[in-house]
């Protein structure tokens, strides 16, 4: 065991602040890697402040959104050598036995993930920590390879706030014959309606957030809708195949399904605190339905890095120094992070 | 006009008594029905009490699954002839030129159906009357034409109960590849288990009266699950490929998302109240999720009337006389009915 550097929240209602935590020796079919850049999802805020159905182990270190190098590899590996670039995001292990797990569904493990923190790893039971640390050791299997010329820092919140917006879209087969609202324009929802551009559609953003207007045009929307704004709310009804949900907040959801068309979906991926309130009205007229989804497989999570490679699609970032996380928590949360705050791990 | 005797509610917390109202004449496109026997769904019930988010028009005539004999047609009329057997089931109008009318959804009309009861007429804006009555006079268009040789006491509650579960299970194309839930075994309950298992599935039902355990399993269901009963409920976690909701209450609707798989899909044509408490957690965790269905177009209410004579499949009924309404409704909310009440119109 080695001891590193790491910020941890010691309870639900303390700051984060600098921490020791011992990682695992590098076995043999670990990867030791030094982080470079995480970046600041809002579950790492829920987890933190345990706001999710009471589920949080303290000291928690946060962090899924992990971007390093290799430091030293066990002596099985043989996907990664010292010097590599390579990714961490919300999960480190599964059973690798399940069905889903045979599917190429390690996401959805029918015994359970183990989250890259707050979880606790197979066999050892020892709690995981995650990414807001200086060095981390993960198995092979579920490290992902980022190609050498990525933007290191912006390629962070693809770990996260990318695979979880690439897979709904990848498995409800979005392309250029659908139209597609986004609903919720932060960390999710700027990657949502990216990929969604890129996979053809025709992309509404709907937001709270006036000043947000320009920004989503320029990345790409086609329309934009101020959910406050009774005429263009109006103006939007029946209007969507489908709708990525990318709100964490719990709101009136007769709204967003009034913008829904016959057949259409709305593909969630946020967790709010509290559940959905959602009138069976909604649903049976015209058919519509909602559907969850979280994150994505390793091997989705691969294919999204090369996509996003090729295609050049990245999140728009604020770098920070680990110092400034408790003000950047804040400022998620009053949805101030244009779009995501990824932090400078060389300043821990 | 004619006038004709019904039975309706005078207000929301009077009980349904004789009542005479008008139906209009019949015009060129229309069919003038005696009505020999109406079913009685949990619709009539919510309706005539004024419990779904005040919608009901006083005086309401309840009544949506009519079977009976043509007894005029209007001058334009090709479809029908004196002396046919019909049916009629939850809407007697739609626009006709909308999307959804032009490819055979004309039940999603976007321009609003016209309900056999408790709406208003295109045009007219004449209250619609439904079929605890007499006679009802409905445009051809809107008719369904029934096999002279099936059951129709037993055949009225398939234009209701009956298109309500095979269309959702015929939407989701479910077949011998899939396991499928119920949840309720009432009036569309039982019709879905009975389509389901026609369809090949293997039927679980999932259901709080211990006392529809035998006739479950004698109806084909394949699993009987007390969800009241702790351990059972627990063995049919991860079971169910789809489920078909048919409960009109509100309840623990976690414990329904767990008995699906992965990818597995609630299709809810219940209509509670209240909105469903649906947390997230519950739909991302394997990608879960629920889409809701409403009846099925006329179009598709024809094809399951075929698929019914030729299958030999019917609803279980309590024949009753219409004085004995009231009585029927208490005993349909105490969930008593073995399975769906159908009024002798000749009673009238």
């Amino acid at each position: 065991m080695s001891k590193v550097k790491s910020y941890a929240a010691l309870s639900s209602n303390s700051l984060l602040k600098s921490h020791g935590i011992e990682r695992r020796e590098c076995n043999a079919d670990d990867v030791l890697i030094k982080i470079e850049y995480c970046g600041v999802c809002h579950s790492d805020i829920h987890m933190a402040r345990n706001e999710w159905r009471e589920s949080s182990i303290y000291p928690l270190v946060p962090g899924h959104e992990i971007i390093g190098v290799v430091e030293r590899v066990g002596s099985r590996v043989n996907k990664f050598a010292i010097g590599d670039n390579v990714g961490v995001g919300v999960y480190v292990d599964s059973c690798g036995e399940c069905k889903n797990c045979k599917s190429n569904l390690d996401h959805y493990c029918e015994n359970g993930i183990v989250l890259t923190y707050n979880s606790y790893e197979y066999g050892t039971k020892k709690i995981t920590y995650g990414g807001y640390s200086e060095k981390i050791v993960v198995k092979e299997g579920y490290v992902i390879k980022i190609p050498d010329d990525m933007n290191k820092s912006k390629t962070a919140p693809l770990l996260c706030a990318g695979i979880t917006t690439y897979s709904p879209l990848r498995n409800f087969k979005i392309g250029s014959n659908h139209k597609v609202g986004i609903t919720g324009l932060g960390g999710l929802g700027h990657m949502g309606l990216k990929f969604a551009v890129s996979f053809g559609a025709h992309v509404t953003v709907f937001s709270t957030s006036e000043d947000k207007r320009k920004e989503a045009l320029n990345f790409g929307a086609h329309n934009f809708v101020n959910v406050n704004n009774d005429e263009e709310s109006k103006q939007a009804i029946n209007s969507c195949d489908f709708i990525l949900d990318a709100v964490s907040s719990n709101r009136n959801m007769s709204k967003v399904f009034s913008w829904l068309r016959t057949d259409g979906i709305i593909m969630t991926v946020g967790l709010p605190t509290q559940p959905h309130q959602i009138w069976s009205f909604d649903l049976i007229d015209k058919r519509k339905g909602i559907v969850g989804s979280s994150i994505g497989s390793i091997s989705e999570t691969q294919e999204m890095i090369y996509y996003c490679h090729k295609n050049n699609i990245y999140p728009e970032v604020e770098i920070i120094p680990i110092d400034q996380i408790n003000l950047a928590f804040d400022n998620t949360v009053a949805g101030k992070v244009r779009y995501r705050y990824v932090i400078d791990m060389s300043s821990l």
